[in-house]
């Protein structure tokens, strides 16, 4: 049967419990009809140290997202409101697009939105693919560390993404036996060639105690604990420097399966993190060379020669 | 919103269970992008008495059905000889096609199958409407009696479906008061202006001992009882003698709303018939003149000349 439509199959099964949303979706997606281009569920974006659902559907390689607003959705006007300023936000600190379709239509008004979109999504991937900056769906490669080794580079839009810790540990030709402490698994390790990094596999699940909310939109962790004191302590013993952390988000992906993703290199923030708060971890990297260990903000500005602004 | 996303995205959740067959349904129904095309869920359809589920998607306005595989169908000969067996069953008696979607392939076999099942649909009611026999789906009508009245026939293709007993006695003429009987509601009434005809609304669910087997397809009702002595005398009853029946099946649509829907003139089958099973009712009528009280097994052989046959 094939990854692709298992994927698919079970990201549209998610989604059904909201019927219009899913109608939605799953017109986008056969109409788009483009085995190249990954369709992703609910992002999350944390705002004022809250979590909340962003967007409905995101596309990762052209950095679109969806919101699909049901009828009962524009009964508030406080909501829409908020809705705006928060789009306002996220098109401003990360350069994505939000797109929004309003179900209060008929089919015919629904299905004009979904064909204008349909259009701007295959306009921006038809710009990529002019800019030689695209890079196809290739669910194969995402998961295979061999790959990623042997190209030497990994970005943010490679959505690279491993099952195991030991996958991790390959690429950057760690030792993969000092991640266990007994029954225990560390939380990261050292990288081997330099010292000034320190590769992490922050979980989206608390464990004993510990606590990350991720916002991946605007690569922002905040690293926090239950417990008062071990919370103080550790955001005093990072304060006192500048740590960078290759970051791989752990989390049950779609199917089910275990994921490690590669998303970016992180510095502690020093002027948002504070005793209360914990750690704030910010995104200074998007894209890696596994060699050199030289990071950069963005990938794409290079490899176009600095012609394509997103 | 209006009816029709209403409907088709109640239609697709329902499906989502099966996460396969759900991602063809929701991709056919996409790329069909056809809003006058009306799309149905399972239908059953009895044989020897047992009933099952037949296909997964109908099309009424053309007589489609299409049967959506997992793989693990195939895991068993016994049943993939049953189904042909069962398909050729259906299409002798009722000239319906039906399309099989085997989904062992990857998404481009599948896809590719989906594709030549739209080509065959498109051409279809195609053909229809250059005969003049299609009738574009509009839901604003299948639930009016007046608009019935007015136009002064009924046939299986126009879907008909009431959600009242005074909208089936309305489009008679009959005496809606006289259903009632205390707090009871009878199965059925006279034919105000045709003595040998009942206009009959049997119920899906079991009433009173009563139960009621349908196959739509192939236009069979059994009626039957739980207790030996009342079905026994009712088949005797009927027996003597030959009954025609305007009957309008009771059923909860994919809305939620009671419906009663014509399904045709039925007369009891004699030969099917017997003391064990019950009463046997078939088809001899699709089209009635609401008038005259004529009734034609086909209504499209009549309006095409005889050119188009099923």
């Amino acid at each position: 049967m094939g990854y692709k439509i298992d994927y698919i199959s079970r990201l549209f099964q998610r989604t059904s419990s909201k019927r219009i949303e899913h109608y939605v979706i799953t017109r986008i997606w056969h109409l788009l009809d483009n085995y190249d281009l990954k369709m992703m569920p609910q992002q999350y974006v944390s705002r004022d140290q809250t979590k909340y659902a962003l967007t409905d559907v995101y596309f990762p390689q052209i950095g679109f997202h969806i919101e699909v607003n049901e009828p009962a959705h524009y009964d508030n006007d406080e909501k829409i409101r908020r809705d705006l300023i928060r789009e306002n936000d996220v098109r401003q600190n990360t350069g994505h697009k939000i797109f929004t379709i309003d179900c209060r239509e008929d089919i015919i008004g629904i299905h004009k939105q979904i064909d204008d979109l349909i259009s701007e999504i295959n306009k921006a991937v038809n710009k990529k693919i002019s800019l030689d900056t695209f890079k196809p769906w290739r669910p194969e490669n995402e998961h295979n560390p061999t790959f990623w080794k042997t190209k030497g580079k990994i970005d943010l839009t490679d959505e690279v993404s491993f099952h195991t810790i030991e996958d991790i540990c390959h690429l950057f030709g760690a030792d993969a036996s000092k991640t266990k402490r007994g029954f225990l698994r560390k939380g990261g390790i050292q990288h081997p060639n330099n010292y000034k990094m320190f590769i992490w596999w922050p979980s989206e699940r608390p464990r004993s105690g510990w606590l990350n909310t991720f916002d991946e939109i605007n690569g922002i962790i905040t690293e926090t604990h239950t417990d008062n004191q071990k919370r103080i302590d550790h955001y005093n013993y990072h304060a006192k420097d500048s740590h960078i952390r290759i970051v791989f988000y752990h989390f049950k992906d779609i199917l089910g399966l275990t994921n490690y993703k590669y998303v970016g290199i992180y510095t502690n923030d020093r002027e948002k993190s504070n005793e209360e708060t914990g750690t704030v971890w910010t995104r200074i990297g998007e894209s890696l060379n596994l060699e050199t260990t030289e990071y950069q903000q963005k990938e794409e500005e290079r490899n176009a020669n600095n012609v394509y602004k997103k």
